[in-house]
């Protein structure tokens, strides 16, 4: 009998609910733009009804162990609602988790959309052999998520992981959080675009000046700049790799995780941020320089501390809500 | 039946061991200075015949549930070997753990100084009414605790927990460690002397130049002129707090944990230090800043972040390294 669960990524993009069976099998995917602009109850109905039509399909050929959705925002996890979530406008203060429950009449999940990631990628991507291990996901900001001996950290409130606000530059650049110089502010997507600007705004690069005339110029176009030599777009990248290396210094000096993980849109453009992130960990943290002797292979690879891309591109998400329920009922 | 352990707390100045009950009741504790220049045997000889001397001495009247050996320096979890330890030159590379274990002929558990503190604090004091927590001990280094449910987080080599090197100024002051600007170079007793060396190279106070002409001048004449309104000297102390507001921001952001302890000698500077810690934290983490409402008391006071003082002192790593293997004795 198949054993599954459904799995929801509620972007502010895009809403996608899936099925997937406890061997980590995709079993369908449903995908929409999401419409925001329509407001919170009509995304709530799309969503709610994408559920029951996957729940609807498989009922009599398995058993749904649950649903899990990955939300873009903090969770309070004693009430279920959001705390703050930029991408959902209108969505903070309203008890999301109760809502979505009274419409289906199951109980479901909610996670932060960073830890559902990590989750994900613990599961069925590159932490898969690791009992733990940490992620940070680069997109519109940067999220993070800790999974310790197999399951997400959440810490006392539910707010753990929030390792993009760890900071990089005491007096750097203002961040929405309050604080000045989170690694959000040098290593999102986000942060790629303000600093091409401010490059270009320096008069540095001429090609980066024609990019950005486009409507749509975002950080893939600054990524393939620097992959074509433009030496003001190298920069910036270097100015990302040195800012997640400080943070991954930081963080495997705390944890001395068996694998930290980079994902999210941003890590596409790993050729060009990789060596100057590695270089900083290496510098910064004798606990990484410890577990892994520089050349050649360490004498015990399976106690050294791996650094390494995201396996599951944007489907990390997906995979990892699925895997809540999963992984409560296998608990049980 | 008497229910006890051994606690080994071993310092570059002091040995001390003690014999405590299971309700952390001391019952009997022998103080020498730590013979450092006799070299390591004669300090294993010393620190083995005072734990058979208090074993002999309660044998008959209780049961001994083993031996816990706090040591300052990394141990190598896998092999019972110091990576490094400064304060016990020579310890470095040899199996202090397997030459314990030979002389005393039973089996004694090894742990870090911080994490023996940590997990101190936990059992009997600033942390005993909370499964996890966090401990910065700021001595000669700045060391650092993780206790998870009750648990010192060990990492995948021993190595978690090391938050001295977590990075405040990425530019700053070299580190021991490799890097530059750990905390461990603004919040530690040696970094309040070399402040405050470097404030009497500016000629900033006069005060701080004729105490700094004793043989014995260290961090905590720097706090007695703090109290006594010498600027320079609270001028030091505000960095202090600013390092570690800027590490326990990182900190909260990344575990989000109930408590948070500073312990070690420079924690008794509290008053001079604390301001501007704390307006650092609340200024870069919004995780505490969402736990913890200015000014009034928080709505659910179980579910707030504290930030506090350690309560015991010096007897901190002797209580914590007896837990150990009582802690060990409990989970069977």
């Amino acid at each position: 009998m198949l054993s599954y669960a459904i799995g929801v990524d509620l972007g502010g993009t895009n809403l996608r609910v899936a099925a997937v069976d406890e061997s980590g099998r995709m079993l369908e995917k449903l995908s929409s733009a999401t419409d925001l602009l329509g407001g919170r109850d009509v995304v709530i109905d799309e969503m709610t009804q994408a559920i029951r039509s996957l729940l609807d399909k498989f009922r009599g050929r398995g058993v749904s162990r649950g649903v899990g959705i990955g939300v873009p925002g903090i969770i309070d996890m004693d009430t279920g609602m959001l705390r703050e979530s930029p991408n959902l406008p209108g969505w903070s203060e309203f008890p999301v988790h109760a809502e979505i429950e009274r419409r289906l009449g199951i109980p479901v999940m909610l996670e932060n959309d960073a830890n559902v990631a990590a989750l994900g990628e613990k599961w069925l991507g590159a932490g898969k052999d690791h009992p733990s291990m940490c992620m940070l996901t680069l997109g519109t900001g940067v999220g993070g998520g800790i999974v310790l001996d197999g399951k997400i950290w959440h810490g006392l409130n539910g707010m753990a992981g929030e390792l993009g606000h760890i900071n990089v530059e005491p007096e750097g650049h203002a961040c929405n959080c309050g604080s000045r110089g989170c690694v959000e502010q040098y290593a999102s997507a986000t942060a790629v675009v303000r600093m091409a600007r401010e490059a270009i705004g320096n008069d540095l690069s001429q090609r980066l000046a024609r990019a950005a005339e486009g409507a749509e110029f975002d950080s893939r176009h600054v990524y393939q700049l620097a992959m074509q030599g433009d030496t003001a777009a190298q920069e910036i990248f270097r100015r990302v790799g040195r800012a997640l290396g400080i943070v991954l210094a930081d963080v495997v000096n705390a944890f001395n995780l068996p694998i930290y993980v980079i994902g999210g849109g941003v890590a596409s453009a790993w050729d060009a941020f990789a060596p100057s992130m590695m270089e900083e960990v290496r510098k910064r943290s004798f606990v990484y320089a410890a577990t892994v002797p520089p050349g050649a292979q360490p004498a015990q690879p399976k106690k050294s501390t791996r650094i390494m891309m995201a396996q599951l591109g944007s489907e990390a998400g997906l995979y990892g809500a699925a895997r809540l329920p999963l992984q409560r009922a296998k608990v049980k």
